[in-house]
């Protein structure tokens, strides 16, 4: 394990190495790190330095590292190889990434590679799945045993195959069409009669999902069950793979980055694969753009309320004061509940049947929140010596907005899911804007009532 | 496994069981499930009907439950247990969890509990270290085994103690100090010559934490290196503990949950370990209140703006429709680049050295978005036929207004780390109110150079 120090001293001592030529000798220092540093490492180098040093790599080496890099850092990579090399480093690579990589390049490229393959047969299954389900995440470098095989048999069988790294803890028991009966931990291997057979001390109620199943549900079911593994059956409940936990942390990973640029407005797609660094300005651009244009044209609609009031505004320049503040206090409770019921709904707290218990909570929250601002704010307008008519108009109409943004808030993330909608995009940014234009006419609304002058 | 559905139909028939007064035959339902669906159907159950068949829950059963349930969930249970009663299930649970529930009883109570658990000495070791760091999440179930043993005596010595499932894949090899030197996995116990050593067998680069390493990196090198479990050890190298996998993912929904209230401008202390539903309405109100005051005091600036522009806003009442448009557009340019820069910081990608790099990408894409909406805003103004000069000072103003956003989101929550300020509270909600108000002031600045009438 290296701090984030050590690995910048490495990188600069392999750039050194690379300017006196000394490529060997940067390939060794790489080389030397664990697998993880090395791509960290490897990302700090420019893109000559990276051409450099990276066909030197051993197959193993080359394998490794790309496992760790991110998905198009890779395929810049992968340039730099001859087909001959791609197609041993794959044969390294664990059979998921493998695909993973696969799918990624060329359609052409990727059959010349694939023939050239030895283990072929351990990747192409894999090849039909996308990439967001149990199927596009497994791997094929699972054990399946027979019923009847004793302990023995199987611990003599995990020698002769001298299994990876990767390879699961578990042992899954299958019978003669393959389908999934049981599953059997390393740890009972190792401390149970080595006479007994699988079916002896298998666990029958194995957790599975199938090869469609959405990639955030497998990653609930084995955070819920907390599983190393998951088997991974197709319809007939044959078993074709299994999902290894550090699938797992990558796509919770990725969920949570995917609500966090869907609230802030930003187009996820696209950017969960790469790292901040290697979104060129064109994809920032493009993946915002729709967002603030869509937002703008919004936002148009609290002109337009504007305009219809324009003789008020000119009656009481005054009441133009309190817009952006009451706008602003609509938005952030909104923002507020947004945040509270759309994390609710990702640990699946909130589900879409609990839709009028959560709106009576944010309601009664709304309006308690609502009050207790309502009342600052008429002490500040006195305070500001705004008439007590206006300081009274904007009091109630931030006590209205806030129960109203509450209300609206806490419904819209529930009511998108209920008609498969992804939540957070039709939460965050929408919602404030819809709140800024009724917030508006309650406050115009508001202020004909109460106002003698308009 | 079971899907909603079917714990809602359990959860039902356990209902319908208790109101019938057969309480023996919920508590039978309920042993029947999954631990993990357990606490599901549980927390499903009123308060009435929890205290009713919690307390006829089996040792066994009543440890399993704890464990998935919140910690204020927990505490309410526990209530309607007997001393002996609890310090049986204490026993039974995982060291940590135990630990955990420990250190949230009152400390009488606490200390009276512990005085008489049979297993106190594996708990006490824990009970010193903070929540949040790699002490308060390991647990003390590991198995540490000295270099001269042989894998014949180790796997005799797992047969003996018969390992609960909790304990981890790996037997951790230390020396005559206790001092950490060495990692064996189960799967090298299997595969390897009985007769080895376990110095012969281990691998000497262990990855570890030390007692006091917070739990964001606890769960960073976890997820780096793809471990399963972690040896934490102490200041003189000795092995004090192990951190698994199971704890590392409610980790990481933790500080998602975090960065994504904390965007939401809601404070999460305190919200974590509750559900969505346990949280009551003052608890509520309580965390938004503060944000809400806040951010509606610094709000009041954008009305301190416009009060001192009051003579420009009467002479062109229609400088006003366009001031919600353009704090929204400020607003939402400011939050994409926060959600970004933010994600990038919790990714580890974006590091505090970096801020130069982020500033002037993210000058260059506010520059371009800021270009291309300026040219939809001026079309649009001519579509509503305003003035052609105050089209062309809405347009400009857009430009600036965004590039000024998207600079000051970038460098804030990167400041505000530097100075070991958490990043999501300065950011999120502050940085829109701040935007807000220079936003006016640049537009009426502008105003002033470009409207003859001003």
């Amino acid at each position: 394990m290296a701090d984030q120090n050590e690995l910048e001293q490495i990188a600069y001592r392999i750039q050194t190495a690379l300017q006196n030529n000394q490529v060997e000798e940067a390939s060794t220092l790489l080389q030397e790190l664990h697998p993880a540093d090395q791509a960290d490492v490897f990302q700090r180098l420019n893109d000559r330095e990276q051409s450099l040093v990276f066909p030197t790599l051993s197959v193993i080496a080359t394998a490794d590292l790309l496992e760790e890099l991110e998905d198009d850092e890779v395929l810049e990579a992968v340039e730099d190889l001859s087909i001959e090399k791609l197609a041993d480093v794959l044969d390294e690579m664990e059979p998921d990434e493998a695909a993973d990589l696969l799918g990624d390049l060329p359609p052409e490229q990727a059959s010349e590679v694939l023939a050239q393959m030895e283990d072929a047969e351990e990747v192409k299954p894999l090849l039909g799945y996308p990439d967001e389900t149990a199927g596009g995440l497994m791997t094929t470098w699972y054990i399946g045993m027979r019923r009847q095989t004793t302990i023995e048999q199987a611990i003599e069988f995990l020698r002769q195959i001298e299994p990876e790294t990767e390879v699961p803890y578990y042992l899954y028991v299958i019978d003669r069409e393959k389908r999934l009966v049981g599953v059997v931990g390393l740890r009972s291997l190792v401390v149970s009669d080595p006479k007994k057979t699988m079916e002896s001390v298998m666990d029958p109620e194995v957790i599975y999902v199938t090869a469609g199943t959405d990639q955030e549900e497998v990653a609930e079911v084995m955070t819920r069950y907390d599983l190393t593994s998951l088997p991974v059956v197709d319809h007939q409940h044959r078993l074709i793979g299994v999902v290894t936990h550090d699938d797992i942390t990558d796509v919770m990973e990725d969920e949570a980055t995917e609500d966090i640029l869907h609230l802030g407005a930003v187009e996820s797609a696209g950017l969960l694969d790469k790292s901040y660094w290697e979104q060129n300005i064109f994809n920032v651009v493009r993946s915002r753009f729709i967002w603030l244009l869509a937002l703008f044209f919004a936002g148009t609609l609290t002109g337009i309320v504007l305009k219809n009031y324009e003789d008020e505004l000119q009656t009481v320049v005054a009441l133009s004061f309190f817009i952006p503040l009451l706008m602003g206090t609509g938005g952030n409770a909104g923002a507020q509940t947004v945040a509270t019921v759309i994390r609710g709904m990702a640990l699946r707290e909130v589900r879409v049947r609990d839709i009028f218990q959560v709106w009576w909570r944010e309601f009664r929250a709304g309006l308690l929140l609502g009050a207790m601002l309502s009342i600052v704010a008429i002490v500040l307008g006195l305070f500001w010596q705004v008439d007590l008519p206006l300081a009274i108009t904007v009091g109630i109409t931030i006590a209205v907005i806030t129960t109203f943004a509450n209300t609206v808030a806490a419904v819209v993330p529930i009511l998108a899911t209920a008609i498969g909608l992804d939540p957070t995009i039709a939460s965050g940014p929408m919602i404030s804007t819809v709140i800024d234009a009724s917030g508006l006419l309650i406050y115009f609304t508001l202020a004909a009532w109460i106002l003698p002058q308009l």
